[in-house]
């Protein structure tokens, strides 16, 4: 059996070995807390602090392959493993690119990949420069995570919520809707896409709200999202599984915003909804399987579910029964003993053929289910 | 979160934790070999002895409820369990009776289900006696569990190979096909039934070879077919999730064959093709949450994998990567280590809404894929 590691322990990574469960394969998870959602789903569990170069690198050492669940992980010991002989899926290049969203912006611009026109900046001085270029979105270059991160500056007068570290200052699109593309890359090259799914913020916490698959695009613009978010990932040249979120603007311009290199929130319908899950997919990459079917079984909407605002503690959820009557609908819960507000603590899967009812059960949902605490 | 304890770390047990991941509930296992293929998806693996009064006792002291994915464990402890306020779901009492082939039969008899005519056998000379009874299937009260414990005795020649410990002496039925049925039963007493499927068996193994869901019958036997099983199941008057197999004659009588208290092979196209999946069903069951829904949503087709004649060993899977380029099909392996002829190493499950996709995609799984040694 193939030893595979995976960097974090938190929801993605559950969920990967829940996919892992239908292969024969060994599997090591590295995550500083031992009571994190994918500890006990491995068959070695390590504690350790995937930024550290020597905690990674030891934990790496004498596996076939390795994967990341979270970008914030030490580069610098992956590319040593990948040049002793372990496979590091995404690449460490890859992920050096993405994981720095300047050198993101510039990957994109360097691959003359639509993005938003942007300017970098140092610190908060360097960012005053820049009142000509507003309204505009300041990224932290470094360790922006779930919304963390991201400040919407419209005028000079919000420049002080800015960040006083290198960013990014990206000029605001005027967005019609945002979408997310999955792309699986073999290590032969070999691609497959999953349909494009329509994603809703929740424009406070600046986390998924809900999501559609597939999106409800035009023929032309289908095809054109599919076609750039394709060209982001190729040109990455690394095997994995990548999500491409792009937007399009009033005019139907596609933007790409940003690129992650693991498996995304924005993919999880596909556990139920796709012949192949990105779960099942990455481990297909990973142990050098053939790519899976990407095609939906069935249309399909995600509810995230949050922490409600107001409740710290042990988490309790309030109107779980309601939901788990419901005739097509599929409740994962994380299993973090701890609600805060705003917290990852679930997500809901509705399928159906029929995009009211997809609306209307999502909705039902996202009122009628809370994480409060106990 | 609950505390949740399974007797026995097969595969059952491995995709039982699979599914148990999307719920928060804190997992025990307990089994002798370290290694099983459920050890390391659980909170708290125990290396004991399900069999043993004590091992058993101490481990269901202290959890919330507790269930089996074999049925060959202490009752006793179960009991007593029980009486100290553990929730042991299937209860003893109906344990008790299924787990007795004997006292299983008399439970059909006394509840009039209809089963085959059927003699109790003590010993080998008992069986001597009952030459005009045959030909019939003889089957040990005690410790029979895939194809063990199970013999044919069609003449008196035969009946050398019987068991010389008490058993059931069953008249044989002239099948027509065989059929299975699960339902859930929850604590309220609450019933969810699937639809019927097709069992076709390998003759030699006396393992089950193909599954076709939906059972192809004729409306009134569809319908005889899910009053008996009910019925089967209502009488037990036990929480849990149970598999009644049952035969239909070339006149089209129903039989009840028999009785599984937990899930079983014939369910496992649940995790694919139905809204909730027999293992998902089961932790509704455990947790107290509502049953879930046993609509399909394809109609689907498992193939087992058993290891190959002539083959022990560290397990090779000859064939697998043109099975996981199939478009609609999904593989299951259970990642044990060593291989034997007849073990059943996994499974793969075909969803197609046309059938003759279905037993074509089978067929071909059947005749490429095989469990070598490396």
């Amino acid at each position: 059996m193939k030893k595979a590691g995976i960097l974090g322990g938190g929801q993605l990574g559950r969920m990967l070995l829940q996919a892992a469960a239908n292969y024969p394969v060994e599997t090591f998870v590295m995550e500083n807390d031992p009571g994190c959602p994918a500890a006990h789903l491995c068959h070695h569990f390590t504690k350790g602090d995937i930024t550290s170069f020597d905690d990674v690198y030891n934990f790496g050492k004498g596996l076939d392959v390795l994967t990341i669940e979270i970008e914030s992980v030490n580069e610098d010991a992956l590319e040593k493993l990948e040049a002793e002989g372990v496979k590091i899926f995404p690449s460490p290049a890859a992920l050096r690119i993405i994981k720095n969203k300047i050198l993101q912006k510039e990957y994109y611009k360097a691959q003359q990949i639509p993005t938003s026109e942007f300017v970098v900046t140092q610190d908060a001085a360097d960012l005053k420069q820049h009142e000509a270029f507003l309204p505009a979105v300041h990224k932290l270059a470094k360790g922006g995570y779930d919304g963390r991160g991201v400040q919407i500056i419209k005028t000079a007068a919000d420049m002080a919520e800015g960040f006083d570290a290198p960013s990014v200052l990206e000029k605001m699109v005027h967005i019609k809707k945002e979408v997310a593309v999955m792309i699986a890359v073999s290590s032969k090259g070999e691609t497959a896409i999953y349909p494009p799914v329509d994603m809703v913020f929740d424009p406070k916490l600046n986390l998924l709200s809900y999501q559609i698959s597939p999106a409800d695009l035009p023929e032309k613009i289908f095809w054109r999202v599919e076609a750039i978010a394709l060209k982001v990932v190729k040109e990455l040249k690394s095997p994995g599984i990548f999500a491409v979120e792009l937007f399009v603007d009033i005019d139907d311009n596609v933007w790409v915003n940003e690129t992650a290199p693991r498996v995304h929130n924005s993919g999880h319908h596909t556990i139920e909804a796709n012949y192949s899950s990105q779960f099942d997919m990455l481990w297909r990459v990973l142990l050098d399987y053939p790519l899976g079917n990407t095609d939906p079984i069935m249309p399909a909407a995600i509810v995230n579910l949050l922490g409600a605002e107001g409740f710290s503690g042990p988490a309790h959820y309030e109107g779980l029964s309601d939901v788990l009557a419901m005739d097509n609908v599929f409740v994962h819960l994380y299993g973090k003993k701890e609600t805060k507000p705003g917290r990852k603590m679930g997500h809901i899967t509705i399928i159906s053929n029929e995009k009211q009812e997809l609306l209307h059960k999502a909705n039902q949902i996202k009122h009628g289910l809370f994480v409060k605490t106990i």
